[in-house]
């Protein structure tokens, strides 16, 4: 097959998984998105040693926004890319100019493809700091491979998913819009941003392209340039209530919100009445200004022409804490239009996740775990080839820990457990049989490198989130100074750990 | 035509754009990146109203990280986004099941092209708050849809470029390595994010993708889990020097830097000088501790051993206050890998631009001034179609102001010339003719729908961006508090905007 060709086959597999609803990704050979000494180290192992198996776990360290936790997001996206994970022609020729591999080398990339197997916690899970949420075994070779992509996804995906959870939680039950596709670190930041802020429970988003994609509902109405552009902001107000009267949202702020706004908003909204128009999803959006007192003021108004089920919503610089805050004084808004600071994460705007060697396979099949040391003691990884279990208290059916054990053991729910705190091991919990429950959170989802996961739809991953975050008590739930989640360390794992520790010290 | 010809050649077209070396977004149809309310509207003005042409300015208020000054970047992917604007078949069937659009309007966005004309200040010019970095001169229906995806690559290279320069600057001459692609929102803002970073000054990426496509230098030797993989330390260091002993940069923190990293790597560094190897760019690198003091306990180390060229980098949260601050204490760090703070300019993650109405052309091809007025008298906009004169100080070629005027204004250079501040009109300026120099900043990108302009390549730009660097006084490039640069309005534009103000008044 010539290059044209196949080129183009590549492209007709790309477009058809495009038409059939996977996303963007998909037309796009993401390959080469990674750190170049992934590159110098995988030939580096090419050249040095066997292609012995690894284990590496991806996690984080600490919880977005000083929370109570994160939302698991982003897997659809590293599956697509492990599945299309290869190297074309023009990738080799342009790894080949920067002199620093060999052909052999190149030779082996030309061919590669991803043969490992993948666990992760599904997309819309509740999860802790130093829990895997991806765990790759493969080959040294591929799994380092491969960190760079894993890490930018699940990091960004995870980091908008938890800050449009925490936006949710603090609206009380109102709608928030996702609205940050201008304010977005590039394209793929609003489209994959918009999939994780639905994720975390926002109700649609304005990005079109998100809403193509993914299958979410989109929204929006008007912009200033709307008003701007009529002659007067009556005649912008009738025009767009003319077109869109079962959706019509006036924005209120272009000149004066409750001057001119609001009372052109009445004299339209009356005028739709009178024509004999069934009054339903109207309302008013403010833009800027104080918008407890503006909305206070415009509900009065509202009220008073009788139009007591137009609905106020709001955009202007929101975010949780000042949500929380507005609607502790008693706004009379009902809708969020929430957009810099839930796309960017701003005060939080990395996750931190981070992708660590944890066992390295000998030659008769076990797993030796390998430990990063560090100055910084919360930087000592986890060693071993590990999985993590959920403990739910039975009754309430909320987590009451996480448990992060060797991927081998087993535990019997119908015997006491008893947890420790890993850092101050006398902080012991015994669990009595009968009172708790257990769910292992990884999942299998490649084999032998073949995909054997099926993603949830978006909208279906909204609804386990939902119901994930039903798991927490309100005291992680917390904005501000949340309460701590335990993760635990089984015994096992922790003699393992203990053990290398003193092994490596004593070494120096 | 059938559809998948047509799907085909499209796709062939923009295989061919990447194969010639444009970037990645050529691949991908990134024509509904937008906010709904664009189409909502343009059906309204399609609907309701002639096309008529109008001028859009997409401009900033704040310089991001309370700087004195930002980087235009992104210029030639929204010049791609514009050259490729076009909705296939899939998205107007998609647009059609939204149940929001008529067929009379789907029928013309469905042969949409951009048709007018783009002005915008070239990447890598230093630019201040108010100017308008692209100015849009287009039909309204036109001139509003291109909004979103125009600020969301505009806000997100202006960010990460001018976050770059920052740091090149604090690191006094050093070299700046950008390594966030991990911590980067998205693989898009991993690759942008590179690129902007490029044009700020790093003077290399570690990510791959971003080298292929936009030919910079890429960079990067090993990890953690190098080091952790092989038994000891020492070998595999060793071996690491055996496969690239012209770029041996030895990570030396994954068991503890001071009293097994170093020593091992200036056992290694021995062995190869004694092999009779010429030693040449050779180094260690410091991933975490503190960077000041192991700095200067390792530069005594190295120097003790002979290994006095043997530089020292370092990597661990930087950004440009730390760098400065570990510059003023004295480190011995000579070449600086920055990630997160970098690639998400993490202390202000969003650039805060705007696209706002200015002007509407009346059926005499006059421009009718619009304003955005607001409770905010900063978000009061400029009115007019306008333009930007740079004005420097004609012996020390530094900026001395911007004046934003009328577009058909024109200043003489052997006059006198009188500028002002336009909150504080009574502050005036005479610039003496013979000691000032102007230049327009705008310059034409697209006329007609047809692109005018092309694009340097992103180490020219880097060049420029170093020359436009070197124009400003230290005052304003100071990390923190810097002087503010003026930016006056011309007399005629500031009567225009007094006038129109005065008039919105009367009218409320």
């Amino acid at each position: 097959m010539d290059e044209i060709s196949r080129i183009f086959l590549t492209h007709t597999a790309n477009i058809l998984c495009k038409r059939t609803g996977e996303t963007i990704m998909s037309t796009m050979n993401i390959s080469l998105l990674t750190d170049l000494y992934e590159l110098t180290m995988m030939q580096g192992y090419f050249k040095s040693r066997t292609n012995e198996t690894v284990v590496f776990d991806m996690f984080y360290r600490h919880n977005p926004s000083d929370g109570g936790y994160a939302i698991a997001a982003g897997l659809e996206q590293v599956i697509e890319y492990i599945k299309n994970l290869r190297f074309s022609a023009e990738d080799i020729a342009y790894l080949e100019g920067l002199h620093i591999f060999d052909a052999d080398f190149l030779d082996y990339l030309s061919t590669f493809r991803f043969s490992g197997d993948i666990y992760a916690i599904p997309e819309g899970t509740v999860v802790f700091p130093r829990e895997p949420l991806i765990k790759v075994i493969a080959p040294i070779m591929e799994a380092q491979l491969v960190e760079t992509a894993i890490l930018t996804i699940i990091n960004h995906q995870c980091l908008i998913a938890t800050k449009a959870s925490r936006v949710v939680y603090a609206a009380q039950g109102d709608g928030i819009m996702e609205f940050g596709l201008r304010r977005a670190q590039g394209p793929d930041a609003g489209v994959y941003g918009a999939r994780a802020a639905m994720i975390g429970g926002c109700i649609g988003t304005s990005n079109v392209l998100a809403g193509q994609l993914f299958d979410v509902p989109v929204k929006g109405t008007h912009a200033h340039s709307w008003i701007m552009s009529f002659p007067d902001e009556y005649t912008a107000f009738k025009t767009y209530a003319d077109l869109y009267p079962n959706a019509c949202c006036l924005l209120v702020d272009t000149y004066d919100t409750l001057k001119s706004g609001v009372p052109n908003a009445i004299r339209v909204f009356t005028e739709m009445r009178d024509s004999g128009l069934e009054m339903k999803n109207y309302g008013i959006r403010l833009d800027s200004g104080d918008l407890a007192y503006l909305s206070k003021k415009a509900r009065r108004m509202l009220d008073a022409a009788g139009f007591t089920d137009a609905y106020i919503s709001a955009s202007s610089d929101l975010d949780e804490y000042l949500i929380d805050s507005l609607k502790a004084q008693g706004c009379r808004i009902t809708s969020w239009g929430v957009g810099t600071n839930l796309i960017t994460s701003k005060d939080c705007p990395s996750f931190g996740g981070v992708y660590k060697l944890a066992a390295i396979q000998d030659e008769n099949g076990n797993f030796l775990p390998k430990i990063k040391l560090s100055d910084n003691t919360e930087k000592i990884t986890n060693p071993g080839n590990k999985t993590i279990y959920r403990i739910y208290e039975k009754d309430a059916h909320k987590v009451k820990a996480d448990l992060i054990s060797l991927a081998d053991e087993t535990f019997d729910e119908s015997e006491d457990l008893v947890i420790f705190d890993p850092a101050e091991t006398w902080k012991h919990t015994r669990l009595k049989a009968g009172t708790y429950t257990m769910r292992e959170l990884l999942v299998p989802v490649f084999k032998n490198g073949e995909c054997v996961y099926t993603s949830p739809s978006v909208m279906e991953i909204r609804d386990i989130c939902t119901r994930e975050l039903d798991t927490l008590w309100d005291e992680t739930r917390r904005l501000v100074n949340p309460h701590e989640m335990y993760v635990d360390l089984s015994d096992k794992l922790y003699e393992m750990k203990k053990n290398l520790l003193s092994e490596m010290s004593r070494d120096m």
